[in-house]
Order: C-alpha cells, then structure tokens, then sequence
C-alpha cells in the first residue's frame, strides 16, 4: 500500500521503521502532539492506530468531519459509546496481536480501560509500552517543520523588540509580559508557547521567577523568556536587558554569560552529545568562578512542544544531528542579586549550528 | 497532629478521610490542580504526600521557596537526583506501607520509574491505584471558591459584553475572539480558560468548531462560547448572538433552547442525578423534534479545571449537591445552517440552582 497520500508520509514511514524493529505489530498513539505530527489532525482527541500496512484515526463525533479535512491518508474511525465497542473490533479488523502504546502519555487508569475492554472480549492482544519513540523521531526536523519554527521565531524576535522598546522603570513584570502577548497575537501567533517569563533584579536568580507585580528599576538586569506559537510551532528567546545605566558588575557578568553562549553556538556540532555541548559553555561559567550559579542545562531541542528532545545538558545522552533545532541558554544567578540569561535557537545543518533567533542583544 | 496551620485545612481533612476510607497509609498526589488545591502551592512540578499525620510537598530547587510561602503547613521537601535517591527514604521516613497514587493522572512509564525505585532498596511498600479521589472531594466548593469562581465569571461576563458590542459583519471569527482575550486579561484574568469557540452560520453547527477566518455575517447565528481564568478558577459562558435581524426559524430554534436552558435551571435540585438534570431540558428539545440535534451533555461541574465533576450528562450518576457549581449549556445544531447553545453557571444552594453568568442573553 502505498504511504504518499499522508499528508507527511515520511514520519509515519519512521514510525513504521520503529514498529519492525520493535518487533510490534502496530502503535497506538494516545498524545495529542504525535497524533498531529503524524497525522495533521490538531483536534483535541483522538487515537492513532498505525501498523505496517493501515493507519487509522479514531475520534468522536465532535471532530470526524475536521479528522478527514486534517489527517489525509488516515481512515477516519467515529468511536461511538465505551471501548468495549469500538476498540477490540477495531484491533481485530487490523489484525494486531502486539500493540504498543506511548507509555510516557497514556495514565494508569487509561492503560486499565483499554485492557479491560480486550479483556471483555475474546480478542487477544497483548499491549506493550513503549516510551519516547515518536519523540525521538520528532527531534530531527523536515523543511516544512524548520520553516514554521522560523516563522514562530520571527514572530517572537519582533514581539520581543517591541515590547523591549516600551519597558520603562515603573512598569510592572506582568504589564511587561502582557505586551509581549499582545504582540505576538497581533504578528498571528496562536498564542504564548509557554508563560512569559519577566524578572527584574533579585528575581532573575530565579531561573523559573513567576512574573508578578514587582516593578521594573533602572540598572538591574531584567530576565525576559518569552516564546510564540505558530502552526503549533514553538519559539523560545530569552534576552537580559537593563534600563538606564548598567554598573561594571552587571556589564562584567552580563558579558561571561554572553561569551559562553556565543562560544557554544560556534563551536557546538553534528555528532557530538548534548552533553558535549552543555560542556562548552559550562566550562567558560566554571572558569569564571560561577559553577554554582547555572543550575539548569545549556538547552532543549523544541518544535511542536517547547521542551522536547534533544536534551542538551549534562545527562543528554542523545547524539545531536543535521536537522535538530535545539536553544543555547546559559545563565548566571545569585541569590540576592539577579541574574543573567541569553538564549538563541540554533539548528544544525552541514555539521555547524545555524541561528534562528536575530532579535537584538545588549552589548557592554 | 493539629491541621488548623494548612492553607485548606478542610480540604486535607477531606483527603484524610478518604486515605482512611481505602484502608491505604497515604496518598501521593501528582495532579496539578489536585496539588494546587490541597496546599496552595502553584509552581508546575512537584508530589504532595499526605499520610494521617504527614503532609509532605516534594520539590525541586526552583520551586522550594515558592513551595514554603504557598503550602503553609505542608513539609517542603527538596527533589535532588533520580527518584531512588529521595523516594523511599521519604516513604520510609513517613512510615507508609501502602501509598495510593492517582492513576487518572500518573502515566504507566511515571509509575514505573516510582516502582522501580522502590524495587531497587529494602523499603517495602506498594503502590495502589486510586482514581478521582481529589476530584470528588473538589466537587462541592466551599465559599472562598465560589467567590473566585464568581470572580472568574464577572470578568468573562463583562469582557464577553464588551466583545459583542464591538462585533460586525466582516470580522473574523478569530479577531471577535482576540478582542475578548483582551478584555478579559485586561481585566486582571490570567489567562483563557479554554480557546475561545466562535463559530458563524453553519460553523456553528459544530460544537467543538476551531475558530478560524471566517467572516461574521448579518442573519446567522453566532455561537460565542469563551471563559477567563482568575486565580486559578475558571469561568464558562456561552452565549448566541445575530448580527442584523434574524428570521423566523432563527428565532424558533433560539427559543426552543432557551426555553430547555432556562427550564432545566428553574427545576434542577439537590438531591437529583446529573442525568436527571440532562433529561428536563433534553425532553423540551427532544419534544420540540430535535432529539437528534442535542449531542453533547447539558453540563459539567468547573473550578480550577474548566471540566470537572459532577458529569451533568445523560451518563452522570453523580448526585448533585449543594455547594456543586456547574454548567447548563442545552444545543441544537444543524449540518448546513448553523447552531444554538446558551450556557450559564450556576451553584446549587439551599437545594435550588442560583445562576452566577449575568451576561445579557438575547431575546426575540
């Protein structure tokens, strides 16, 4: 049977590949994010049932007529009332024996319906978990997926310049946040592609701060995270700026952050670990008399989710490759103080790191 | 032990009973909201472990000093490494044997990754499947909640009267939705409760319809149903608007469900199932011919999660109660030309419905 009339036929042939070797007759795809990769239905439930040879989506009613829109090349399954009715008909008609499962999405509970709808029957098929296997061939992206993480990018980049224009002392976190939001939904963003992150002084020595209503102050360094979502694609920038003047102390630990991320993205390539990586601008903090102040990785693969794989930080294990786009964020906090972060999106292409981020950096 | 110093001291003692009830030593609680609601604390990451005397958050670094100010009364415990290396100590510390774990939430590879790190030291202990333990005892509010709630509906009331006003024909369905966005963070929401669903003329026939480029048109029904977040509580409205003059049969089929919706809020009372509450307004609209039109329940609770218990649907055994704060939203939609819904929140008090929205409803 022929795959080209998927709407993205290579992913679900890499599906297909990980099935054989996984020596399963099919995968059941539970999460909402690799249901639309592979298929291109972004409604909010449904299941995918792909084996080697047939590929189904099953959804309710509310979504049948935008399934077949969406999801090309599926065969469009209406579930109608409890499991027991539609699902172990359903694995008999597709002649699977061994099904896995995404055992990082799917709850207890929801592994225990699906087992005891086989069990009410006479069906026999045994259901396998198996972690991480669309993620890992999510970490490489196409032309397409590179284009639309682009675009989310641009949108951020100019989004952030705007809103940085406007900062001023007085100005609370969150007002600064809200016109970071705006901005982005007036550039065609769907929305945030996770909750922007403002902290002005003492709060950037917190690298997760929750944006609140402390009030932005001239001369110390404000944190601004902040990411867009376009086509489902995930931008995420970070960018520390100061109002007013920066003293020698900010501009001196502004500039090692700053060093360690420029020589990451110089130097980091194809074939290396996440680890590797993590280690180049590591080095440069630790040199500089900070290895206890940069408690989280270098960086994160993203796409259609803003954390995803590669992990690019002391325990990434993965091999990075041509085609993963990954951020390279490291920072500086002290408790008391503040902090910095400086974080671009790069991809990997012909062995070296291409940047995706163009908005403005401070420069002391 | 006193329990008088949690935040929610009611809401723990609700849980206690429960862990006595299903004869286990404690529970591990890994739900969000169920986490937020039982001790305040808001951050994305952590375990609750509440035994009879024990009440324990577990954390790691980036949330610990938030979790302390939040989860008054709670033991802040902080997450270091893998789970082997603080797990179970921490269940050998607070002598459980037997934890329950919400299984509607954990994923089977996140249960593994506990079991295996009991499996890998001396601690006996054995992890049993609870489900919709939290979301029972969150069914009935108490009266802070209901003053969030009330807020959370104001705010989505007056943003939605707001937006109406400014819609003409021509907008798109995503700019009517935006400008609501807007007035509700404006406001003071934090965010959207739920991507807001606008849907125009046989759009509206969907009830789940994505809200796209679609211009509003004079004469058709224009299904609006949105809803803000305020500290965590979310609010659900729905009402259906026309721009211009509506026919004759735009108007019948308007007040047949109005009639059912405003039926269904006189005669709802404590003491009867969600599914009785479903079958008074589903007879008007069954009895007006349009049993076929209706397929979606006629509510649901709301509170920190935009659905939750009681299911107010043909399948809802749940017993309402007084202190149950839910939805009455009856539909009729129609392939080709479009829908009706109209939704409100009420709380049953007293064993009668008293209705929260206020937003103005149109009438013919």
């Amino acid at each position: 049977m022929s795959s080209s009339r998927f709407r993205y036929p290579n992913r679900v042939a890499a599906l297909r590949s990980l099935i054989q070797e996984q020596e399963i007759d099919g995968m059941l795809i539970s999460d909402a994010h690799n249901r639309r990769y592979l298929s291109g239905f972004i409604g909010s439930a449904g299941y995918l049932f792909i084996t080697e040879t047939d590929a189904v989506l099953a959804t309710d009613f509310r979504y049948t007529e935008q399934a077949g829109d969406q999801a090309t090349g599926f065969e469009i399954s209406q579930i109608k009332g409890r499991l027991t009715e539609w699902f172990p008909s359903l694995l008999a008609d597709l002649d699977v024996k061994k099904l896995g499962f995404e055992s990082d999405n799917l709850t207890v509970a929801g592994l225990k319906l699906f087992e005891d709808a086989i069990d009410e029957t006479d069906v026999e098929v045994s259901l396998e978990p198996k972690s991480g296997a669309a993620a890992k061939i999510r970490a490489i992206k196409d032309e397409g997926e590179i284009e639309l993480l682009q675009k989310a990018i641009d949108i951020g980049d100019a989004a952030f310049e705007e809103t940085a224009a406007k900062l001023t002392a007085g100005m609370t976190e969150k007002e600064a946040a809200w016109e970071f939001e705006k901005a982005i939904r007036e550039r065609g963003a769907e929305c945030l592609s996770f909750d922007t992150i403002v902290a002005n002084g003492p709060n950037a020595a917190r690298p997760h701060h929750q944006t609140g209503d402390s009030e932005l102050q001239e001369g110390q360094t404000i944190v601004f995270d902040c990411g867009a979502t376009y086509q489902g694609y995930c931008s995420d920038l970070t960018r520390t700026v100061v109002l007013g003047e920066a003293d020698d102390e900010v501009a001196r630990i502004y500039n090692i952050v700053l060093e360690a991320q420029e020589t990451a993205i110089e130097n980091v390539t194809s074939g290396i670990t996440g680890s590797d990586a993590d280690a180049i601008a590591r080095k440069i903090i630790d040199d500089a008399g900070y290895a206890d102040n940069f408690g989280h990785s270098l960086g994160h693969g993203l796409g259609l989710e803003v954390h995803e794989d590669p992990n690019v930080g002391p325990r990434g294990t993965t091999v990075l490759e041509d085609g993963m786009p990954f951020t390279i964020e490291p920072g500086i906090y002290i408790p008391g103080w503040g902090g910095v972060r400086i974080e671009d999106v790069v991809v990997l292409e012909n062995g070296r790191a291409r940047v995706l981020s163009h908005a403005q950096k401070m420069r002391f």
